[in-house]
């Protein structure tokens, strides 16, 4: 190994355990920590960010990283990934003025607090002037960062890296115009959908216990995870051999933790499937948010939500909760769990609406950072998209434009990954399904090894060796593409909703 | 307020916040940390000890503590306090050559995989060779530190500050010589006590309940605090507002998992009476190992196992074990939880015996530093000391000087600590039962706010203001004595055994 190499690594993976220890930590304030314990846990996490950030940042590092960047260095094809990656990191960890960090922390910090009270007095006024200040400072940001097209595009890329609005436009264009007419044509649909069994009560203990029997269906190691509780479900990946993920329990729905799980169980199974033996590098590392996003979809909603999966586990749910679904069906199930319903929030939406929300938030902070919109016509704005996607309007803001939090923390560019998500999800399944043979036979006896072997070979097991458009062409043979998962929707709302 | 004072106490609470971080991953690791984790959690562990260490030895703090020691800055009480023990910390972390400190890292490691399996085997001679290797440079790291008196001087030092030999040796003959004629009277007395009723099934789960309301009843902030489940019970302060401790449960033996719990409850209080003003800094630490100790003992002990705690106990635990306590009497539960028997294992003894355990070790690795006695001739001395104080020898070595895992961990001066803590509890005791009036009437109707307050004032507030000796007498008017512990025992012991 080429001395160099070795010498900036064995720094880098110093940093990433230092990162893995404020993980720790994160994932602690989330679950275990005590109330009053927030004010020292504060500056714990703000000590070891600041010390990880002058580690990074520090010019050695740089100097070390451009030299083994030059032609004539003779590193193996993985070690120069990782060159090239951690100096795409660095690149961005420096090229910020210490001002603009600064201005960023404290807006998003007290734009956070304004967003919290605005949205409980459902008064968007409040907090317009901390969202065009934020909005102001993510222009910096763009501009420091850098760009070809437009200034989105840099913040695009802080969590897609390398996909622009010249690539995703006309993906989500293609999108919302084949979502919009089949939302419509299932508001329209006189099939109507039972899930009123499912609005009984399920003892919290007996979902948790269903939830770790899902977590182990779906293969997640139980040696190298945790299932916890939290206020918002996450995952928190601190080493392939540490992957914690938690759920909430509402005790009358209880497919929101079941599918919760399922849904960050495919995230664990991203984290666990990374090659340790990089651990600690890039190539260690998942590639983007989006293709972190399809892992989870794809588990939750391609296989969860599938009739074989239900087939398979109905069974298992009846011995935890056998008066609840006493004479209930496997296709009464499946179609509880897949009912399309416009809905103002987000969060709460089904897998065809889910979409049209993204696509709207897209198009709205698209247009904030180019200036083509003003901050003070945002309720205006998202009422009539609201309208014209969903053929809904919200009572008030609080429903509305003032729902999300990732604006007020500066997220702008976010939002796109929970679309690409969905599109990279049915993409991959289409390939995947094409080469598992009877996949839904298998799926229906509980055997996902074949799944998952396929999604860890030609997805998490290269880390970020390629980008994420590059991982999609390799693993399917195309570049992305919307019609798979409008083709998924079309086939399977078509027959549920006839 | 100084303004190098300011700028040396930032730099001092920045790494004391790293190392509540560190104490969040410590106890993550014994508590939460899924198996496969260790290996990463190793590394994460050991680059932020490293960061740690690297921060607080640099030359600059040293440069600004010396500065701030000299006469003529303008400082206060405390904040020379802080100064004096910051310096002392300084010293002790930058008198030891690398080489020493990297042999007694590697030497600990080593030993103490030799230790585990030697025991497993009972196989002495299999671990004698690390720890002479060990004894060795014990020695060097007490010439380094640096002492008047004896080279294990230094060692209790670095466990109990301003402790040594010459104070220590006549309170440790005094005990000695108490203890034995109280062991052997027990041992002689015809008093029989019946404590078959606890060794009956207590469902973990009730048992966890009972040690919550414990917790809840001595007085831990339950929104500052957590109870877990741990192989090695321990009490883990993060800062005031988030101390952990935790039990295990031994589900034929329910006094275990109380007076576990009541003892790290005792730990936890202390940690949680420091003042918040001073964290980060040793005006919010607790002063010695000892001083800790005392706290534990008081609780677990003469609170805890005293007649009128197990009278406002025993009703709570028969609404908990309703058949398992059916008939049983606060004198018959008083007199089964301090059952007097001398027995092989150290953490296994009673109040009485457990110091004579103590004590023997004392006198063992102290003339193992002096170079008094030989590695090779230690099961033998260690047997005999067994005949003659507890008046019982061990069939082998597993269970005779192979049971403790401190002197292969380089834990040399540790022991004496808990003997301190014992003989401090019950000096700090004497004086509190005297100034909060009808004690005992108090603790029967679970009144224990008072005892908490008088702790608080009078010993936890004060940090690391005053040396534990002064403390002691400040708290108490008198300086350490052994007398207080063996008129306790004589006492308490007198009446159970007649």
């Amino acid at each position: 190994m080429n001395k160099l190499y070795r010498e900036c690594f064995d720094v880098i993976r110093d940093i990433s355990a230092l990162g893995a220890a404020s993980g720790v930590i994160g994932w602690d304030q989330e679950t275990m920590m005590p109330p009053k314990a927030a004010g020292a846990r504060a500056e714990q996490s703000s000590v070891l960010a600041s010390i990880i950030h002058e580690k990074f940042t520090s010019p050695k590092i740089g100097r070390m990283l451009r030299k083994l960047s030059k032609d004539g260095i003779k590193l193996s094809s993985i070690e120069k990934a990782n060159v090239r990656e951690t100096l795409i990191d660095y690149n961005k960890s420096t090229c910020l003025p210490k001002d603009l960090v600064r201005d960023l922390a404290r807006v998003g910090s007290l734009a956070q607090d304004a967003w919290i009270k605005a949205r409980k007095k459902s008064d968007f006024k409040a907090f317009a002037p901390w969202l065009k200040e934020m909005v102001k400072l993510k222009r910096k940001q763009a501009k420091a960062l850098g760009y070809k097209g437009e200034a989105y595009d840099a913040l695009l890329d802080d969590y897609e890296p390398g996909m622009t609005t010249a690539e995703l436009d006309p993906i989500v264009e293609e999108v919302r115009a084949g979502l919009v007419p089949i939302a419509k044509a299932i508001r329209a649909s006189k099939e109507k959908i039972n899930s009123s069994f499912l609005k009984v009560s399920f003892p919290e203990d007996s979902q948790e216990a269903l939830c770790r029997e899902a977590m182990n269906i779906v293969g997640v190691d139980a040696d190298a995870s945790r299932l916890d509780r939290s206020a918002h479900p996450f995952c928190c990946g601190i080493a392939p051999t540490d992957v914690r993920i938690t759920t909430r329990y509402n005790a009358r729905w209880m497919p929101q933790a079941l599918y919760g799980v399922m849904h960050e169980s495919g995230h664990a199974l991203y984290e666990q499937g990374l090659d340790m033996k990089y651990y600690g590098t890039p190539m260690g590392e998942a590639v983007s948010l989006g293709i972190h996003e399809s892992q989870s979809r794809l588990w939750e909603n391609i296989v969860g939500r599938s009739l074989p999966f239900v087939q398979f586990m109905l069974p298992r749910m009846k011995k935890l909760f056998s008066n609840q679904l006493k004479g209930v069906k496997a296709k009464d199930f499946y179609r509880a769990v897949n009912t399309v319903k416009p809905s103002m929030i987000r969060v709460e939406a089904d897998e065809v609406t889910y979409n049209l929300h993204i696509v709207m938030r897209y198009e709205i902070e698209k247009a904030l950072i180019a200036g083509d919109i003003e901050v003070r016509d945002l309720p205006k704005i998202w009422n009539l998209k609201m309208k014209e996607y969903l053929g809904i309007t919200p009572k008030n803001d609080a429903e509305g434009i003032l729902q999300d939090t990732h604006w007020a923390s500066g997220l702008f560019g976010y939002f796109p990954t929970y679309l690409l998500g969905n599109l990279y999800s049915a993409q991959f399944w289409a390939k995947l399904s094409g080469e598992v043979k009877n996949i839904e036979g298998k799926i229906a006896k509980g055997e996902l090894a074949p799944i998952r072997a396929w999604l860890k070979k030609n997805i998490h097991h290269h880390g970020r060796r390629y980008s994420a458009a590059e991982l999609v062409k390799r693993a399917t043979g195309k570049p992305l593409a919307a019609k798979f998962f409008l083709d998924y929707l079309s086939t399977k709302y078509g027959d549920i909703y006839k």
